[in-house]
């Protein structure tokens, strides 16, 4: 198996077998752009090293002729003293993984070599500092050598010379360093250092690859959701220096401005340097023009580079590039990353420049970045400074007090305060703080920490692993370099990109949400760039989708936004949440009552308020299907908690107090009613068996306020969904009583709206026997937050708390099933229940309501199992609006690469 | 279509087509037996009847030939006065619903045709009575009269002839007594009494149709679980006269002792009498050796008319008959009803008969009837008379003194008393007094309402539907006719067979239960020949199965009951069960523990506990496998309920008690391990993954306890099961740390016991990703409980009481789901997972354990599935190993009559 290959050897398409930085280097150099020579030692290679823990003999040879074969490109030769040939070794893996992964430069060096570099470009400081960087490097990255073994021995010589970084040492003195210097490395590995080149090359490879598995690069592909399993390539480049002198530099450069998306080239420059010193900030940069005053050619002849890569990339492109004694070489380039605002802007002035179509446009911007651009922003107007930058974990501004004691969190929020829970990182006794807060901010852990997937299940902002942060608990304050925070002070913070600022930062309304919502008119004139990208982006995936996308909608308010965003219907009213709050109280009237009497007066009640909900909402959706779900919970949500109950009629019968009869009653009633997996008891159609009347209510309800809408003009198409059924007969059975009462009402009306009526998919029964119920059902909508509970027997309240975080950092699950479909379990059900219902009734519409109608790569999956519809939360119709059109376009194009 | 076919047409096999009573018939005529002729109408007809309401021409029309030719062939004339011919006309459905449908006798009669029976007889008496009988079967099944309107104008006429019965009046009083029931007729439906033979026999039939959807048959056929729509068929048949004169009678009888199953004759003959007379024991029955006496030729036929049926369907039959004036006629035969003894040794005899082979021995015995001979019986030497029966719900001997209300139960049990639960019916608030009471006894439900469907799930005796008593909740008795059972008194309940006993009947063990833990040797003189049966049967039984049978023990003691039962190896061992009771507090103190020293203490002394479990059982099991799942509950089980800690604490507070920090830790913890949906929470693999500690603690001791006994000279096969697994990664990861942990154990021992590790499918997702379980399990369990909740959304411990007996009662399911595998339901979920499995790992051992792996219908099921194993409680372990062998003889006769 061939494990090496030169540049010349590939393209982009191959970064699973070249790193992506590899892939790209092939594909530049058979473009004809400068790059500097040299080759790449495949993921293969890694993959192989990391299962047997060696370097195979094979390998090593291939590294050999490699070599060899470069000395004869660049007529320079590895480890020479006259025409030394000197590398970098720089890890690729496929995914860009940046700061994570190894690299050493200026192998091949020796004394020797150093001094040949100082004679043949009369730069001693130059030469050694090669040198010294050399040693430095392969003592930290190869040997394991904390960086403070080596200050130990270089501050003295700072301090002798007068100087503050060893950058400003002068040659000899940088000599000194790296002799000091190996004297470490000697002493931490007690072996002489390897001054062949060969040696060299080959531990730094080996590092490298060993660098896959450090920690630091684990914890970043779980945050980051890489699969362990990829490896990394290694790239081996002949080494060229900016820092030769005035006529060299280095930069990067983008050729679009990543942040905002306008066009034309956007960089930094910095003469008299390396790739790092440009990186790591620790010299202030010039803008990419100061190249041009400098050096015209080689700026002229960069801006045709960087036009040439993106015409050939078709998208914006993000370039290293280093000037050696004045000459331009191309160390990197790769698709630049963008924010969310760029993406968009970036898709359409391509497609307006005729380099790429729609449907590209449609796979250049994706759901999440349009769903974080409509969360409300942070005023950069207002000037704040970001304090510092964790992982994005849960989108969101949030604006309050820093509390780091839960309990105290909880008591704030009662008394009306905003908090910021401040923790290193949380775990389940925190669940009570973490709700009272607005926003979640730790030091530790990524976006699958117990504080990023509870935050996400709540709809909380967190900004989480914001190691720069140190949270002091005994103290009740945090540390940010040399800003102390306490308890009380007022911090910001955003989910969406991570990052915390001081004090209160005003927050304002994200104009593409007013957008979305039909408040603001892409066509006028005052419409931002962005508006009239993302409103052409939108338009055009509504024309290409074949999904429909519908809302989840519980009141006439919402339903209005639903609409406003694009919904075309509702594919989920929850009737109980009409019976929540003040209405409560209701539902435990008609419980605890005990005539029939008493019973229809409630339920003549709950009537009226249902009617009056229906008519508002069919109103609104006119022209619209709106699916109404009969009610859902267990009887005893409505209820008084029955430790609470019990605790306070123990008390009273303990100080001798007449406990009142209708806590009596009640305390019974919710002794009886009390389940100990209510998710899996009397709820759904099985409550409609039990108590029917109170579904032929809500149907009443239903017909009644659907005549009614009609008579005054509107156009109404209602639905009426059956919760948690699980067989044939108990379908026929209640469908049969929803339908007499239906008919009596059109009867009596003398009216003949039709009504449909299906079931929810959402247990795993209903799923495998689906083409059993398809025979009483005119639709079916996947309820695939239930499916996923029962499939996995995972009760979400329970676990996204207790032991979906650990599952998730051991890599025991790649993401929460509830975030995002599994499509291996759950959405094999949904397919057999698709397959099977289709080969009985080949046009039965098939939806699926729940949040995962609101996730992307749920979406692409729902899209591909052949679903009529998604329905979601209001706020994400238009990501599921664009989502489902990328679900076109990406399954065309793979079934058209297939 | 033919929907009226005579006698000679058709066979035993017909009883689809033509009822179990005229395919009986249909093939005594075949066999040349002297049956009353006749002809039968279909259950076609009847289904037809059903759908639309009425009986059609075309069905008139082939019921007026079908009369015809009866006629033609009996040389009677129907209707006629002459020749008269009368019919009876009686329901005959597929399934025997004794005493749930209509019979008329004597159709075709007039006052016309009663003048001339008298004058061909010179018998005034039957005449009259004849016609007396006519007129009110007539009124009370077509017409649908109570009863106590025809004793209005009877009663004065018995005051008059001072008699007390109907049956002792001479002729015309008999005639003046139906002359007025035609008055009763004729007031009640407004019409003339149909005195043209043809209308009567029209109207009766449609009254038998009519008959199948009373309210007392549907009743019972949910009570047998016979369904609704098979219909009726209708016999109609040339009447013949036990009750003319002294040489004329009527008998029922057994071709051998239907409650013994001792061989020969049993039965018994009333002379002068109709069929119903010896039915309702109105007179004293003599033994059958009566007729000898009385008509030796007329016995003698008899007697080879019974071996002819015995040998023909070569089984016990049950026999109607009627000698007429000197002559045999057979009315009816079918395969007799017999006891559970019975059944054994009538199948072993009639092996030794040579009549039927093993094989078939196996078909005529049921795991329920051998499941019903090893529960304690009552003893009936003891005396004691039945007082009544009702429907035997759930099997099982209860003594106790009787209470009315659930909590007087409650607190009655609390001081040490035996109660018998005794109500109308029970519903969900009574099940803390059901769980407190020996026996529940109701005189409403029959075998799928709460009451039985709660009781067999707590492994109570019940008795249900006994509708001979009346429940008095005000006075606190139950009335059985003149009979007042008071709160307190003592009463013995038999759920085996619904027979309800006053006062306290002694308990003796079953000879068979000694017998199957080999405590009983049926190759003794001593052993009864039921045990003799038992013994060749279930011999046979463990040749024939393929399936292995295994048992569900946690102890040692368990383990050796299990074994004595014929137990293969133990398939379920629950270590969780060794940390309840006195041991509870380990558990507790684990949860509590603050330091990794605490957590080490407790988890060593649990290890050592586990340790001794472990050889213990081990010992017991040596050469064959044992099966022991880890830890599995949620951890909140193991700790104080949180209702009643937090009423406690409040209770202490207002009290300005000082509560103690041991309180308030646990509170902490029972708070942070609350859930709200525990069964699908944090437990079993994921517990595992979470307190690693805890499990791998678990296999150490049992990797121990293995070296130990193997030290010891057993042969220990320990097998260690990982429950509630969802996905192929928490398997491999679990299964690595168990793996690692049994590795060190045996490597410092020195030992290399194969610990074979597998999984649960339990999960629906298991089930449907079996194939990839595959690859990290030595073996499968299905563990359908868990599988059953979760497919269905069924939480046991709720629905049970709630709303399952509903659903029930509606036949919304044929069955609770937990008594019996939901096959199309659950079980294509195991089904699937078996073939997937069986695609990647033809040889994987496929085993089932809970409580489906003692259900018989479950057991064949699961055969057919191609499971290795079923594992179920000790106790039903004999009942196993016979329906495992049955479900190969019944699998076998369907495939060769396929």
């Amino acid at each position: 198996m061939q494990y090496v290959h030169p540049f010349s050897f590939g393209n982009r398409t191959m970064s699973d077998l070249l790193g992506g930085k590899g892939a790209n280097l092939a594909e530049m150099v058979g473009l004809g752009i400068p790059v500097p020579d040299g080759f790449t030692i495949t993921t293969e290679a890694c993959q192989e090293f990391l299962r047997t823990g060696v370097v195979s003999p094979n390998i090593h040879a291939q590294i050999d002729a490699a070599v060899l074969a470069l000395e004869n490109k660049v007529g320079k030769k590895f480890g020479d003293t006259t025409n030394p040939l000197l590398v970098s070794v720089r890890s690729g893996a496929k995914f860009s993984m940046p700061g994570m992964m190894e690299t050493v430069l200026n192998v091949g060096m020796s004394a020797d070599v150093a001094a040949r570099m100082e004679a043949m470009t009369g730069d001693a400081r130059f030469a050694w500092d090669s040198y010294r960087r050399f040693i430095e490097m392969f003592g930290k990255t190869v040997c394991d050598i904390p960086m403070h073994d080596f200050h130990k021995v270089s501050d003295p010589i700072l301090k002798r010379d007068n100087v503050t970084a060893v950058a400003d040492l002068q040659g000899p003195a940088l000599r000194e360093v790296g002799d000091l210097f190996v004297g470490v490395i000697e002493k931490h590995t007690g072996q002489a250092f390897p001054w062949t080149a060969r040696d060299q090359l080959l531990q730094a490879v080996e590092a490298v690859f060993h660098s896959w598995n450090s920690e630091r690069a684990q914890l970043y592909r779980r945050r980051e959701r890489i699969p362990a399993d990829l490896g990394t390539a290694v790239n081996v480049q002949m080494m060229v220096f900016g820092n030769i002198g005035e006529t060299s530099g280095t930069g990067v450069c983008f050729t679009r401005d990543p942040s905002t998306g306008h066009p034309g080239a956007y960089g930094d420059y910095l003469p008299r340097a390396q790739g790092e010193d440009v990186v790591n900030g620790s010299r202030n940069a010039f803008p990419l023009t100061h190249l041009k005053t400098l050096n015209e050619p080689a700026f002229n002849q960069l801006q045709s580079i960087m036009d040439k890569l993106e015409a050939h990339y078709k998208d914006m492109c993000d370039i290293e590039f280093t000037v050696e004694s004045g000459s331009l070489w191309i160390l990197q380039t790769r698709v630049g990353k963008r924010t969310a605002e760029a993406a968009f802007q970036i898709a359409t002035q391509l497609v307006d420049e005729g380099a790429i179509d729609m449907n590209e446009a449609l796979k250049r911007v994706t759901g999440d970045q349009l769903g974080n651009l409509m969360f409300p922003q942070f005023d950069k107007s207002s000037g704040i400074k970001e304090l510092t930058r964790g992982i994005a974990a849960s989108p969101g501004a949030a604006v309050g007090q820093v509390v780091f004691d839960p309990r105290v969190a909880m008591d704030w929020a009662l008394t009306g305060k905003k908090v910021i829970l401040v923790r290193r990182e949380t775990n389940p006794d925190d669940l009570g703080g973490m709700v009272a807060a607005q926003g979640i901010l730790t030091s530790r852990g990524g976006k699958t920490s117990h504080a990023a997937v509870v935050a996400r299940g709540m709809g909380r902002a967190a900004v989480c692993g914001t190691d720069s942060i140190e949270v002091i608990n005994d103290e009740q304050i945090f540390k940010c370099g040399d800003i102390i925070v306490k308890q009380g002070d007022w911090i910001s913070i955003d989910g969406s990109n991570g990052a915390v600022y001081l004090g209160e930062v005003p927050v304002v309304p994200s104009a593409v949400t007013e957008y979305v919502q039909g408040h603001l008119d892409a066509a006028s004139p005052a419409a931002s760039t962005l508006i009239k990208s993302i409103d052409r982006i939108l338009t055009y995936a509504d024309k290409t989708r074949r999904m429909h996308v519908r809302a989840n909608a519980d009141t006439p308010e919402d339903s209005d936004v639903a609409r406003r965003m694009g919904a075309q219907g509702i594919g989920l009213t929850r009737t109980e949440h009409m019976f929540l709050g003040e209405r409560r109280h209701l539902v435990e009237a008609l419980i605890l009552a005990e005539t029939d009497d008493e019973r229809h007066k409630w339920i003549a009640e709950m009537e009226v308020l249902q009617y009056e909900d229906f008519v508002g909402i069919f109103k609104v959706m006119t022209g619209l299907p709106v699916t109404v779900r009969l009610l859902d919970p267990p009887l005893h949500e409505f209820l008084t908690d029955k430790g609470e109950l019990g605790t306070k009629i123990a008390l009273q019968e303990a100080r001798g107090e007449k406990v009142s009869d209708y806590d009596l009653k009640l305390a019974r009633a919710v002794n009886r009613l009390h389940e100990s997996n209510p998710m899996m008891g009397l709820r759904g159609v099985r409550l409609g068996v039990l108590i029917p009347e109170l579904f032929t209510m809500q149907v009443r309800a239903l017909a009644r306020a659907a005549i009614e809408v009609k008579r005054q003009g509107f156009d109404v198409i209602p639905e009426v969904m059956i919760p948690l059924v699980a067989s044939q007969r108990e379908l026929l059975y209640f469908r049969n009583s929803l339908e007499e009462e239906i008919h009596r009402v059109m009867a009596e009306a003398k009216s003949d709206i039709h009504i449909s009526i299906g079931s929810m998919i959402e247990t795993p029964r209903a799923a495998i026997t689906a083409a059993k119920l398809a025979d009483y059902s005119d639709f079916f909508s996947f309820g695939t937050n239930d499916l996923t509970q029962l499939t996995w027997a995972f009760s979400r309240d329970d676990v996204e708390s207790s032991f979906l975080p650990r599952y998730l950092d051991l890599e025991l699950l790649p993401f929460s099933p509830f975030e995002s479909l599994d499509q291996d379990g759950v959405g094999l059900l949904v397919k057999i229940a698709c397959k099977e219902t289709r080969s009985v009734v080949p046009n039965m519409k098939l939806g699926v309501c729940g949040e995962h109608g609101g996730d992307p790569r749920s979406i692409h999956f729902f899209h591909e199992a052949g679903l009529d519809y998604v329905s979601c939360s209001p706020f994400r119709v238009p990501v599921a609006r664009l989502e489902a059109a990328r679900a076109v376009v990406m399954a065309d194009s793979v079934s058209s690469t297939a």
